[in-house]
């Protein structure tokens, strides 16, 4: 005879079946009563238990707690031990932040190297109901009310659509023994707050509460996807990746009355948080940019530029030495003597050999560089003319490379050669530099 | 020296100048403050005030005291009674809802019949949260859980970002009168629940917690934009329009992994309840339906089509006499005598007008209808055969029209003409019927 719990588990997930299950287990009640439904069911199952040195002694307790359960139950268990409030520090998280990051990143490792399927944690209903509580009073979008699923990725949360009073019935009948957590009194005040007072508030309003917010959950997790598909189809109309970049039409965009929304929605995960500016950025003139830790969004005319800020320094110069053959960093470079001379458009240049001087010098362009375009008769020019002339984008500039051949430019690479390099009648040797 | 209010109310909705506004009194607190902010602003302003009938003598009391009001300081005001019981019973509606569309209903014929511009109603902060509560222990869904807006189509509600206690504090400081709901003490048991108990334990949690919770609903209104922009780009993939049918293409629409939540949000507006019925239509046998009051929802073959249900019974016959040139209902005809012959597909036939015998009769296709196709040397056939030869959809064929002369068909009307009645070398006067 299973219990419901146990129905549930075997009808809502059948893939289970012959797989091999970590399940998570802090040792407190609802993870105890996971493991003792599990342990009943034909599953190949280990105990994962993180110690995350937060409560001294405590947390110690908790882990020989577990692995002595484990030990005389003959479970497989794995256990580690993370230093919390150091890797908090570090990383900029909140204690509890980190500790799922750490707990997650284990997990998944542990997935990997032990060849395991699923990790089974002992999430129930009043968890998703007091986070969803949480972030009502701290003020939240629809990603903060939807709560945790019962099933993404690897993760599988079989216990979701049941209380904690339920669990804990289960834990009284079959005798459960489980530690409690000493910070369920103190340190997670808001939480018990929440858990002893306003919860059991509203079931008094409705008896059937829990079930009538599992339903509110379920449709507000509907209305999320089809947030995301909107923002895919409207992405798709507007934006254009342009090797690592992102352009963004803002004639087309602009013609969204809600358009805010969806630049939020693309532009969260790149970790922006100066959104007024970014609204801002849309009439602003041309030039203007906004910046996260990584990404760069330019206004650049009728265009927002989304680009990886890039990690060389402008002040860096690489050496190419002669018999190279391929220059792999910072750009694909293949230089050649070649018989047949055809020029590729932007790709490749072909050059009179015997006037280069090695090593050749590979650097950013300069505000003051100058060079002597091919087909310009000699006459010089400022790159900076050129971009202009070519109406490069800031960002477009910024990834120009110059090739150098003792101090003078032999090409701006992808845009234009220096005549003074180029192949004559009197040409003995030709080099080929052709982009890749 | 104005107000936060006022200023709130002048800088937010600047287009309310030199407009006639309408107030939405009930002589409580928050609309009593709205009336005596309003009076003080430049703007010509005019009272409603329903009476409900809902508290006896109360409600009487209610009106003579705005009525009053309204007298002494020159304030045109416009009353009402409603026997809003016998509404709600003979709608099937709770009081609450035939209140509220007793209410709007007066108030937009008014805006016509008076000429005037917007409705300010008294909504606050407090009142957004608490329906925000009561929907959510009822279970909801996005929806429900937006809140009203500060302002849509001709509705104004200028109090909306500020709490019920800012509203009493500029009443005491102005001494304003108003008078007390009783029902606020008895009736309004669960809203008077949310309001003393569950929304102080909120504020408790957090102090600040009602502008959180305005910024939570406005973040909701965004992505319940973006849900509605999804439905209708879907929508214009998946759905065609025909006549006054919808056609929903499942081929497209079953490649949508959230297909359902689609077909919710296109089929709400038309009275469906049954929607497990009609996810299982999706994957059900050519035939099938599901019924609202109103409308049909029908597989056929990969298609769901949308249709009202007609209102005019199979039974019904139409007479035409000779003579006349127009029939207009329940189809638009045409009869005229003609010279010059040529067939327009389905929407005309010619007839030899000495074979027809007046009155034509107009009625809809009986199951054990036979006729004699033209083309088919006069060889007879069931219509029921016609429309299976035809491939017609239920909903189709139901729309088929049948022309009689004499208890014979002289037209399938749109499909088949009848080889009786056709014109012949010998024909003397032509009768062409033309649908339009």
């Amino acid at each position: 005879m299973f219990s419901k719990f146990q129905n549930h588990i075997t009808s809502r997930f059948p893939f289970l079946e012959d797989k091999k299950l970590f399940l998570a287990v802090s040792g407190g009640l609802d993870s105890m009563v996971l493991l003792h439904l599990l342990q009943q069911l034909p599953y190949e199952i280990a105990v994962l238990h993180c110690n995350f040195q937060l409560r001294g002694l405590e947390s110690f307790g908790d882990q020989s707690f577990i692995q002595n359960y484990c030990d005389q139950n003959e479970i497989p268990i794995f256990t580690t031990q993370f230093d919390t409030e150091a890797f908090a520090k570090d990383y900029k998280l909140s204690t509890q932040v980190a500790a799922r990051e750490l707990r997650y990143s284990w997990f998944y490792e542990l997935l990997e190297t032990e060849n395991f399927d699923y990790i089974l944690t002992a999430h129930h209903a009043d968890d998703n109901l007091e986070t969803f509580i949480i972030n009502l009073t701290r003020g939240t979008g629809l990603d903060g009310l939807i709560g945790i699923p019962e099933e993404n990725d690897r993760i599988i949360r079989p216990l979701l659509p049941f209380s904690r009073d339920e669990i804990m019935e289960y834990a009284q009948e079959n005798n459960i023994e489980w530690r409690e957590d000493s910070s369920n009194a103190s340190n997670k005040y808001l939480r018990n707050k929440i858990r002893h007072d306003l919860v059991p508030m509203l079931k008094e309003i409705n008896p059937n509460f829990l079930n009538a917010f599992q339903k509110t959950q379920s449709y507000l997790q509907e209305s999320q996807v089809m947030v995301e598909d909107a923002s895919i189809m409207i992405y798709q109309q507007v934006a254009k990746e342009v090797g690592d970049d992102i352009h963004f039409d803002l004639n087309q965009l602009k013609k969204l009355p809600n358009y805010k929304s969806y630049l939020y929605q693309w532009l969260n995960e790149f970790g922006f948080l100066a959104w007024n500016d970014i609204y801002d950025l849309v009439d602003s003139q041309s030039g203007k940019q906004v910046l996260s830790a990584e990404f760069r969004l330019l206004k650049n005319r009728d265009t927002l530029i989304l680009s990886p800020i890039s990690e060389i320094s402008e002040k860096e110069e690489f050496e190419i030495h002669e018999g190279d053959q391929d220059v792999n960093f910072p750009l694909k470079l293949r230089l050649c003597q070649v018989g047949d001379i055809t020029i590729d458009s932007n790709k490749a240049i072909f050059v009179d050999a015997e006037k280069i001087q090695f090593p050749l010098i590979l650097r950013k362009w300069n505000e003051g560089d100058v060079f002597h375009p091919f087909g310009m008769q000699g006459k010089s020019k400022k790159v900076s003319k050129l971009f202009k002339d070519e109406k490069l984008s800031l960002i477009e500039k910024e990834k120009i490379w110059i090739l150098c051949s003792d101090n003078q430019i032999v090409w701006v690479i992808g845009i234009r050669q220096d005549e003074r390099f180029k192949i004559e009648n009197t040409t003995n040797r030709i080099l080929k530099i052709e982009l890749q």
